[in-house]
């Protein structure tokens, strides 16, 4: 008599403690893992005195499951899920689920998607966010793919999740890859606010010289406030975390930041839709710089930055300025992640603030003209230069600030330069332009493409008869 | 009795440019089209009086070649590509070259690499820069492929490329995708030089509220220094030109950049490298912003801008700094895109005192090691960090004079805030972390991946066991 509410494969990690968060909220969990001794060991130790059942084979795992059958995957993202999902099929019957839990890139969510419907079976690739203590505790999950399977997997994931007022943090994104698509950006966004993490300890401790204990203390105070969040949350308690030897861990961790590819894909993925996602792309390449760790040393001898000056203002409204820097910076990355989001899905998926400017107009072009954060970046503004141009001077490194200053002054900018682009690809490539508003004239009109004879010799014609 | 030297396919501006420019270099082109009243219209007008032949049909085209046959494609990248390869082949015996001269992207080349050799034949593809005027008068020329055809496009290629204190500037780059691969770094950083001169205008005309004028005279003079190029120089011819009714054209022009692939892919190929070519990102994430324009114009009313304050200081002073700036962003550009090339080929080819740097010391890690541009950045960093810490406190966007400097103090940066990144992945996905060097102890041994249990809650199971 089969009784597992639902399956699981893989047993590292996230893997026992979703089991156990499940376990917790009334699910009978079906544990399973390649290696089966780890299946053991972990009934007998985590999973000890829970409801938990284990298997020591996929056909034990199905046996063990009601139907229609549900088998969530959270192993390696890659190879390894395809080959699960080879091993499971002959196993299972129309209608049966199978889940992926991992950090699968979403091209290969919308393959599996298709290809596991073409065969009577349901697919859901799930973005499962939170770290450790979000799968024990409460994730963030984003489920999407076949969308007759979410009826039936709808209760678990929904009690499993974190609740943030009552609410939570798991509703059905879409169809194929959009749960993966939704996790890479979620991801992306990640990396951003990290970096800027990243930035504000530096300037800190390069800039202004404060410890590690007087910077933890400034994250939790942070945390108070409006940037009050997990990230910041976890910095705080990291920078107060000693070694044996009373020395912070983290200056005793080497600064190459390692990366496992949702960054890059959201890279990747703004670069495809065109839309100007600089934050990530800056964090991307900030942990690329950090990982030429041997270059920079050597560097570090041979290129000598800018004199050192003490600083000579007043501490605290400097720290009160970093806070709000870090604050515009995270609302402009968020911007650009809907932005993405807007482009490519125009659906998603979100927590807090930024889902209640949703919820209020969902045409809502860019979260800078929702009225909470418009205002937050009209106070954020004064200080947020005052930390860029000071981090300049001082020579520490701030690409994920910068950029996003960058961008929010290109944003509200009705004239960009890129009159001048267009006019030198014009003059050298014959690439053509359009007027500006405004601007039309018998020789320049609208809506047509222009080429110019610049130089009066390279001829007339346009690089838009460029085909034969 | 056939007396074609190369046949060209393809008489848009760049082809028509490139048969007169082999012409006059002493070679005989056969001039073919698919719409082939355009041979005709060729002959009778720019080719008139030249040695060019034209071919009515491929057949014709092949017959009027000498052997081995060489026909260049200048045609749009792409299918039209393959599809004239195909056309071209029942045609052409072994040994004969076939040279694509267009924008294509080098998984392509090396794709029709290996077709063409795998049926007897040969295939170039090569970059060709300097646009309409270059082709006409001079380009470079970047070719790769089968290196067995180099031997006998090796004299055409010379003679047809510009010539710079006695050498051409053409040499044969390596294997398969490699010419069309270096082509694509060189319009990626071409794309950097570009934003950053557009920036450099934005100051000049925003921030110190030059006229169209005086902005041409400053890159006029520019041009007589350390900044001397061709984009400089069109920069300041285009800012000079005027519309019949006087007023400058490139204010008639719309400010939406267009874009033809070749910066997004090469920002692609840095993140696939993990190489951090911020520039190009940046570039190309300010032509995506231009191109919103309709959004930005909204903005621009909803999002107001920090207050406008004359400028008080030394003019002059200030346009030599951002002389400065504008140059030390540029060897940071190329640094950027020497270091992708690295990674990727370990081969390049280039000009002027990048070669120097180059052909001195061939193991040269980057550009900033090089003396004369170590030198250079030294003296100009000083100006350079005025100029974007004011652009910043004006609300000017300067995203690549930015990026430029936070990779120049992050490269230079002997710790970066990495560790704490690090932390944080530990801390929340359990991702462990390396020691730093010379903070080994009994808990933190080199080249171990560590884990910390930070909550005290989250287990010690790593990351690293993240596989069943």
């Amino acid at each position: 008599m089969a009784t597992g509410d639902i399956g699981l494969i893989g047993l590292a990690v996230m893997g026992q403690n979703l089991i156990l968060n499940m376990n917790d909220k009334g699910f009978n969990v079906v544990a399973y893992n390649r290696t089966t001794s780890k299946v053991d060991h972990f009934l007998a130790n985590e999973a000890k005195g829970t409801n938990v059942q284990g298997a020591h084979s996929i056909e034990e795992l199905v046996s063990k499951l009601k139907r229609p059958r549900k088998i969530i995957l959270l192993v390696k993202a890659g190879q390894a899920v395809d080959d699960f999902i080879k091993q499971l099929e002959p196993h299972l019957e129309p209608g049966d689920i199978i889940i992926d839990g991992g950090n699968s890139h979403y091209p290969d969510s919308i393959r599996r998607t298709k290809e596991l419907e073409s065969k009577g079976l349901l697919f859901v690739g799930t973005g499962v966010s939170g770290g450790e203590e979000g799968a024990r505790y409460g994730p963030s999950l984003m489920p999407g793919g076949s969308t007759a399977a979410w009826p039936a997997i709808k209760e678990i994931f929904q009690k499993t999740a974190a609740q943030v007022n009552g609410e939570p943090c798991c509703d059905w994104v879409g169809e194929t890859g959009s749960g993966h698509y939704v996790k890479m950006v979620h991801n992306g966004i990640e990396y951003g606010d990290m970096q800027l993490i990243a930035e504000a300890y530096d300037i800190l401790k390069r800039g202004l010289g404060l410890d590690d204990d007087e910077i933890s203390n400034i994250f939790t105070s942070w945390n108070k406030g409006v940037l009050d969040s997990f990230l910041i949350e976890i910095t705080a308690n990291i920078l107060k975390f000693k070694d044996d030897d009373g020395e912070p861990v983290v200056n005793k961790i080497l600064d190459k930041a390692g990366q496992k590819g949702t960054g890059k894909w959201t890279a990747i993925a703004a670069l495809d839709a065109g839309t100007p996602v600089t934050l990530i792309g800056e964090a991307v390449f900030a942990r690329c710089l950090s990982a030429i760790k041997e270059e920079r040393v050597r560097a570090s001898t041979a290129i000598a930055g800018p004199q050192k000056e003490a600083f000579r203002g007043d501490k605290q409204l400097f720290i009160d300025d970093l806070e709000q820097a870090l604050y515009a910076s995270k609302i402009i990355s968020y911007t650009q992640g809907f932005m993405l989001m807007r482009e490519t899905a125009k659906e998603s998926v979100f927590l807090g603030d930024i889902t209640s400017a949703y919820k209020k107009n969902p045409a809502l072009e860019s979260l800078l003209f929702d009225d909470f954060f418009n205002k937050a970046v009209h106070k954020a503004q004064p200080g947020w230069r005052r930390i860029v141009a000071q981090a300049v001077l001082w020579g520490i490194p701030t690409p994920a600030f910068s950029t996003a200053l960058a961008f929010f002054d290109g944003y509200r900018s009705e004239i960009l330069p890129a009159n001048l682009l267009q006019a030198q690809r014009d003059y050298f490539g014959a690439h053509t332009f359009r007027v500006q508003i405004g601007k039309e004239n018998e020789r320049f009109k609208a809506g047509e493409d222009i080429h110019v004879n610049w130089t009066g010799r390279g001829g007339n014609v346009s690089a838009s008869t460029y085909n034969t």
